[in-house]
């Protein structure tokens, strides 16, 4: 077992992770911290010097740290200082300060390497392939250009939500004029950028200042979840966000729920800045990602010793879900796979009948996994405890709306539920098309479950065909009698009528002597 | 590892359970099955045969159990059947022919005995010393005194829901005079029984049709949480709804919600019975025991073996709460043990300025044994998780406005958050005192897991005073500074002084020598 602490230094705040990684690579983290300790306050253009209230601030801060390190018996220590120290000339005399007084050894990172990093945590927590991503901290921000998963430029802009400020002295009320000024300076940084793309791109966010935003928007929005990371915010309501901060005091600033009261001073300087980049990148809504550097920096670590051919970063989602569940029970119940392997059967056979996209069958592959972690929590409603784990587990690899119907094809691997649905507050950012589709993929499953009710893998096919009037299921068991499957899933019948207007007719092939193929699919799984 | 089988063959339903038995005795159900399968149906008093068609229904499930038994290599079967078996002329004979087709053996157990087990599952799970217990199941209806913890007296009456619905041809409209001949018919019996306390006694009571009732209340009353053991039902109400569900035809009884539909039938005639005990006992209100016979057959097994000295039964919550610690980590962290010592060195130091209970105290202790176990689903919100496990895992020992209790004990162990409380529904059972008295208790918590937040046990002793106008808190930390704990701590001070009405003054004493005596406690709790 490993521990790996990280500590990025940033220009607004510290944060602070450990990430333990257990058997065969799975890794989770177990402690975070996070301080705005402002490292860039009161260093000028001119002197660029960090103060010494400053670096005492963030000497305070790293000491608890080290002494953290020391007690969790870490093994490695990834330390790095971004903008505030890269800019100012005593950043070396600095860095060698921390070292003597906290033993911490501290890279300053290029901004080059920032933008990497930051890409890097991006890339492995949410899976997208074309996209313009930004990292704005407190003295720079990183833009690069992603295609297909690969970063074709960066570049590292050194202003940020705390610099700026300074520079604008942008804390308090500002003036319509100022407002105009600032969004000029911004934009002319932004148009030296040579490779800009002309058409449209989605855009992803890093950083406080973008969270922030999101954080207001949920607020403001009655959102039901309280997830950030790959978190939509629609760019029309962005801009008219920044109309309404922008025109506010500090002290009403400070009043905004969900704006963290820290930084109501620098929330002008950031939220234009965003603004800009959204505006010239054309991007309908700006994704929120949770993770970026510190991240990007544990995967440095991470790829080459677990994950040197890069399997794990293919199929993010499933790959994720299996790390969460090697977390917490070192391996998971064979039967979660054979009844995983037992829904996609059905899912791949009936494609035809029930239309669903691949990606719902991916969703459905990871409810298989995660179907019966509840029981962890309680036997008794179990189907309802793996729902909320699905919803709340550290998990990559989906959008907000797949989490929560991977959480609710959990919730009904023993056949719908009316009345879950109606108290669960999540459900409701689905569409009424979006809930039908769950309630389609969830019947795969919970049939499958019901067949394999006794847990002893005993089905050795399904043949799903559908005739006009009938969707067809031939089931194939290695057993005499088929009293336990039947038993099990005969109270799905109605549920199947009704979402597929069609009724399901059951054959069943006892003694079946065939080669149990999904159990050999199951294996693979 | 020992895997044990339940079966409790009843008149109106079979039960079926597999609990599994892991390190230290640690012990979860992993299975379980309920089928309404009327074993008692068509048996009248006359004939008093098992009729071949619900022969054939119990044979047809135990059939599956036996399977599912030998597929989850189970080590031990205790399979019991109750009144119809026992009042049958063919009874011994069914059983055997239960042996033959599915090689379970099954033991008739006599009205005596199946009182003694129901009172034993009850008195594992509840924990209350003097109460009036009754199980009314299809056949019979056990009823028992319990004086602290002891079965003073039981006996078994052979009538039950179903059996009294056939008797009185029940199962559809019935008139007024039938409802007063059913009742007189209960109360002659209920009258016979010498040992009926005359005073007052609480009453729990067990079996489908108290579970059906107390459901039904939930759902009239919009009660927030979905659990049903440990429920209180206020007499008057349940007065209310017997009046209500006996005026209904068949039809209108199949629709109240909550009710089961295949318990529209015998539902008066157990609704009836339920009154009539409640009446007789004086008791303001019927408590609801989801666990009995079932568990009853369990500690009869496990007792002997894991528990010979009793010493589990004693502190039922507190064991409860780290049996199921186990059942999930293995072992919990000791951190855990740390912060609670801490937390109840200063909630028993302070015991005279926060005037809480001795309960709370309990409450407290199982919260810090629980705060951390929300790591397990997401390190992110940890705090929230934990609640969510407290308020959902398989713990016994409390009230359900206990188990509520602690968790907002877990959800506050960084401090109050009322928004968390808004959008908790369950904290809504909460009076306003009784949610002081939470934020209170959860100070102490929160307190404790900042003094440990680098998870060293370095505090090695709290003082707690009090002053006419502030609380004191003199803190001895082994280390040399106390830069950890204080980040950790500083922010609780504005709620301690929001809910104490005083302000908390602060002395830390670094470097201290003195033995660790929180090490000490926490290693024995």
């Amino acid at each position: 077992m490993d521990r790996i602490a990280i500590i990025d230094l940033g220009s607004n705040s510290i944060r602070f992770i450990v990430m333990q990684i257990g058997e065969q690579g799975s890794y989770k983290l177990i402690y975070q911290e996070k301080k705005s300790i402002r490292l860039a306050e009161g260093m000028t253009q001119e002197t660029r010097l960090l103060t010494e209230e400053a670096q005492e601030r963030a000497l305070k801060c790293l000491t608890v740290y080290a002494h953290i390190i020391e007690v969790q018996k870490v093994k490695k220590v990834l330390a790095v200082a971004t903008a505030a120290v890269r800019n100012a000339v005593n950043g070396a005399s600095f860095l060698k300060r921390v070292h003597m007084t906290t033993g911490i050894s501290m890279t300053i990172i290029s901004g080059r390497a920032e933008a990497a990093l930051g890409f890097s945590g991006v890339i492995h927590t949410i899976d997208r392939k074309d996209f313009l991503l930004f990292d704005l901290g407190g003295a720079s921000v990183e833009i690069s250009l992603v295609k297909n998963k690969k970063r074709l430029h960066s570049v590292s802009i050194p202003y940020g939500a705390v610099t700026l400020t300074e520079m604008f002295q942008s804390s308090g009320t500002v003036s319509q004029s100022k407002l105009t000024e600032m969004k000029k300076f911004i934009q002319a940084k932004l148009d030296k950028i040579t490779w800009f793309p002309d058409t449209p791109l989605p855009v992803i966010g890093v950083g406080g200042t973008v969270r922030n935003l999101a954080k207001v928007h949920q607020r403001s929005t009655g959102y039901p979840l309280p997830k950030l990371h790959n978190y939509n915010l629609p760019s029309e309501d962005l801009f008219e966000m920044v109309k309404d901060i922008t025109s506010k005091t500090f002290e009403e600033r400070q009043r905004i729920s969900g704006l963290s009261s820290e930084r109501a001073d620098i929330i002008i300087a950031g939220a234009l800045t965003v603004q800009e980049i959204i505006r010239k990148a054309k991007s309908s809504y700006l994704t929120i990602s949770g993770c970026g550097l510190r991240e990007g920096l544990f995967f440095h670590y991470y790829d080459p010793i677990y994950d040197k051919d890069g399997d794990k970063r293919q199929h993010m989602l499933i790959n994720s879900v299996k790390n969460y569940l090697h977390t917490v029970t070192g391996e998971y119940a064979f039967h979660s796979r054979y009844v995983t392997a037992l829904a996609l059967s059905m899912f791949d056979q009936w494609k035809h009948v029930h239309g669903l996209s691949s990606r719902m069958r991916t969703l459905l592959m990871a409810a298989g996994f995660l179907h019966d972690a509840g029981s962890m929590i309680n036997y008794y409603n179990h189907a309802r405890h793996s729902a909320y784990i699905a919803a709340n587990a550290h998990i990559f690899g989906w959008s907000q709306k797949e989490q929560v119907m991977c959480s609710l094809l959990c919730a009904f691997h023993h056949g719908f539920s009316g009345k879950y649905t109606k108290n669960n507050e999540a459900s409701k950012i689905l569409s009424e098309e979006e809930m039908l589709d769950v309630r389609k993929a969830a019947l795969f499953l919970a049939l499958a479950e019901g067949l394999d009710e006794s847990q002893e893998q005993c089905i050795t096919q399904v043949i799903c065909t559908s005739a006009k009037d009938a969707m067809d299921l031939r089931i194939y068991t290695s057993r005499n009698n088929f009293d336990v499957p039947a038993h099990a899933t005969g109270h799905l019948l109605r549920e199947f009528e009704k979402v597929f207007r069609v009724p399901l007719r059951v054959q069943w092939f006892p003694g079946s002597r065939n080669a149990n193929k999904l159990v050999q699919t199951a294996r693979k799984l």
